[in-house]
């Protein structure tokens, strides 16, 4: 499916070389601060800076015009202002180069008569010569398996199984740095700001054909080609879980959008409706959307909805567990009662008075019992066969206010080898509290290990009953 | 109103003198840990070892029994094991002890005839003999006023205006714990587990008629007089505002309320009714409870709904601004257009392409314009007549991608100049991202400057739109 796509936009993912058109001597020009990008981040093929004003910038030689750069050139970045764009396409064409980026702003989105016309012109003269533009006003390409960092800064993530595509550069900007600190790895993304050209639809059937990418993540806030659009997230989703995030449902959301990306907003009950007739998952914020990027990723294909909670590490786990419980409950989980052979165990090992030995189970009596009562106790939940999946809550601040340090890395390293050692998922959820760089030490700890990581069970389990509902309606 | 409460609880919130029960020369006992808790956070009255083995602790004197200790003791923290309860009753009728706190658990909520009876006989003996029962199974009173920390534990938080009660322990500690991190500060508060003779009515009316208390929160689990309670809440939101998050809404969540508290918790619906008709605020987990007391003790009164959303600094406004958007407007609040003049004077100082001047404010474009333009800006919108409210959304990766440490702190600056300057509240988001160290920094700058700090736009629009609502119906 969507074979073409691969081939068509491989130059834009994958190209040999790279043009920064916008560059100068001056280093903290945006397009200087590109080339710093490309080089720092290990970008394999030649990058070639072009300038007007020619001269060299870390170490390269800046070209006064894409024409007279010598090799060939797959990808162009743009950032010069906006009257002169069509020239540039010109000077594209003369280099058969295969796309250009536009980082320069102020069409369509300006709302002005004058800019949207120059970008259809820009639109008649890049299908005329067999370019493709990605924007204007957007930030591009992320393509860390292609050592092609986000904009201009340097920094890139681990190569994974996420792909997205976003119209807005901040909101990819953010679901990069979710990414780095919640290890969702991407396989590659890509803002695309007024999308002229190419739009939603082109980057979805790229991503669905994509060898490399498994999940896929969109921001959308708008479209020209509707039934376009529809009709490709169907298929996008018989292959791949897509998730939407669907901005500006709102009056005031949709008017900021027509100021952002010059997008028509249509009705947020339309687009819900498409989206789940397409199969496709819709949520509402960041939040949920890296959530879900991050249950795909790291659940696979997993679907149940039989949890069992464990909490009260340390201590507190009452309150915790009734709130954890109405959190579940609420979203859609089920939390079954144990089976009498796990209870009856559970009261062997955590005793009875104040232990919550239903489920949620509060294992707050383990404390003075020693780690091993503790630890038998999490697996023999882990081994009830109605159990599908543990969701473990880890309040730090309780947890270190019973537990030393070491033991507190003992207990999550002893998580880790559960979960490598049982065929069933574990979830922790790890309120933030005050103690704060402990909390982030074990987050990191646990989702190295590929431990999803949430600060509310609400997220938690909202996060887990979608990836369930999606699932069980394949 | 209720001011023979705040005579009758006095001996519990401010007891001259105090005696735990339960200690031994074992300094890891929790009656131990709880003498050392009291003596650390500077209680200022007497402070009374008791444990059956004598000796002394910490430097004081273990006594062998209640009866022994010298002076008069108002309020008694009691750790032994249920089987001694009755006697120590004894004990503190003996010695005319006003208040016993029971950490003791294993009562009704073991779902035991046996247990449940003894609960019975433990208030029928302490009315007989004017004893107050805190409990069981809690951990009964923190007053930062009073120098008495939460528990065992030793910390202690600034003493403010927010008062709260608490059916479960653990949701207590964290209320505690998100106070500290986020500057909610209590005037006092108390979980009361089973709540067998002082209940959830008892302590509102307290802090209903405390001088020191502003704004209540309250997690309850269930009641065993629903009359009464309703009747209070009533009551207490005549003066002040009453939060109240009911954990056990759901089957399972019931369950475990009643393993937790021996609460019959009765239906959701029921609660939210009768939440509602008092005029009380119902919210629904931890979050929005310990984020509906932050703006009402930083915001006061304010009641409005006209919101400004100022984005892009540094960078990434547009799709943030969209988002933005939706969060407020999805939860009730406005976002009007700015007047013409304030929009004139931002496109002299912002210039337009690629910004977003209606509402929410873009101000990426500001980059290379300098601060004193961005400062500018940001003071012609919150002088701006038709604005109500300023909701500043900083992604730090992105400031920090343009401006240096210096300048952030240098706009942050600004925002508290600015917040004492106008009279108008000025709240900010700063998501997680994964410039975590630096953003708890700023976090901690504008906390203290009494700026509440929220990690999501939808949880700050909520919370805004709650005390809005609150103070729009009064």
């Amino acid at each position: 499916m969507f074979e073409e796509k691969l081939q068509e936009l491989e130059p834009i993912f994958y190209p040999k070389s790279i043009a920064v058109v916008g560059t100068s001597t001056n280093e903290r020009k945006t397009g200087s601060r590109w080339v710093k990008g490309l080089i720092s981040a290990g970008f394999p093929g030649p990058i070639y800076p072009v300038g007007s004003g020619g001269g060299s910038i870390w170490g390269l030689k800046i070209f006064p015009n894409l024409r007279l750069v010598p090799g060939e050139v797959d990808y162009v970045i743009v950032s010069i202002p906006r009257q002169y764009v069509l020239e540039l396409l010109d000077d594209c064409a003369a280099k058969k180069v295969k796309a250009v980026h536009f980082f320069t702003a102020g069409f369509s989105e300006t709302g002005k008569l004058q800019w949207r016309e120059l970008e259809e012109q820009m639109v008649r003269k890049a299908r005329q010569n067999g370019i493709h533009i990605i924007g204007p006003n957007c930030i591009g390409v992320y393509c860390p398996d292609r050592k092609i960092p986000y904009g201009p800064s340097p920094r890139i993530g681990v190569s994974g199984s996420v792909g997205f595509i976003s119209q807005s550069g901040g909101i990819a900007d953010k679901l990069i740095q979710i990414g780095v600190a919640r290890h969702i790895n991407y396989s590659k993304g890509v803002s695309f700001g007024n999308g002229i050209d190419l739009d939603a639809s082109d980057f979805l059937q790229y991503l669905a054909a994509d060898p490399k990418t498994a999940i896929v993540g969109a921001y959308l806030e708008g479209t020209r080609n509707g039934r376009r659009l529809f009709a490709t997230m169907k298929e996008v989703t018989k292959v791949k879980p897509l998730v939407i995030w669907k901005g500006g449902r709102t009056k005031v959301g949709a008017e900021a959008a027509m100021s952002h990306t010059g997008s028509l907003a249509s009705s947020a009950t339309v687009w819900s409706v498409a989206i789940e007739q397409s199969g496709a998952i819709e949520v509402h914020n960041l939040e949920e959307l890296a959530d879900s990027l991050l249950v795909f990723q790291q659940l696979g294909c997993w679907r149940g909805n039989n949890v069992a909670i464990i909490g009260g590490f340390g201590g507190g786990g009452g309150g915790i567990s009734v709130s954890a419980s109405d959190a579940c409950m609420e979203n859609g989980l089920k939390l079954p009662p144990l089976s009498s052979k796990t209870r009856e165990k559970l009261t062997n090992l955590l005793g009875e008075v104040g232990s919550i030995l239903r489920n949620p189970i509060d294992v707050s009596q383990a404390i003075g019992r020693g780690l091993s009562n503790l630890f038998e106790a999490i697996e023999s939940v882990m081994e009830d066969p109605i159990i599908e999946l543990v969701l473990i809550q880890e309040d730090m601040d309780i947890l270190l206010r019973y537990f030393s340090w070491e033991e507190a890395k003992r207990i999550n390293d002893f998580f880790i080898e559960l979960r490598n050692r049982q065929n069933k998922p574990l979830v922790a959820v790890l309120p933030l509290d005050s103690f704060e760089p402990e909390r982030l030490d074990i987050e990191q700890i646990l989702l190295k290990a590929s431990i999803p990581i949430f600060s509310t069970m609400e997220r938690a389990a909202k996060a887990i009953a979608r990836i369930n509902r999606y699932f069980s309606s394949k």
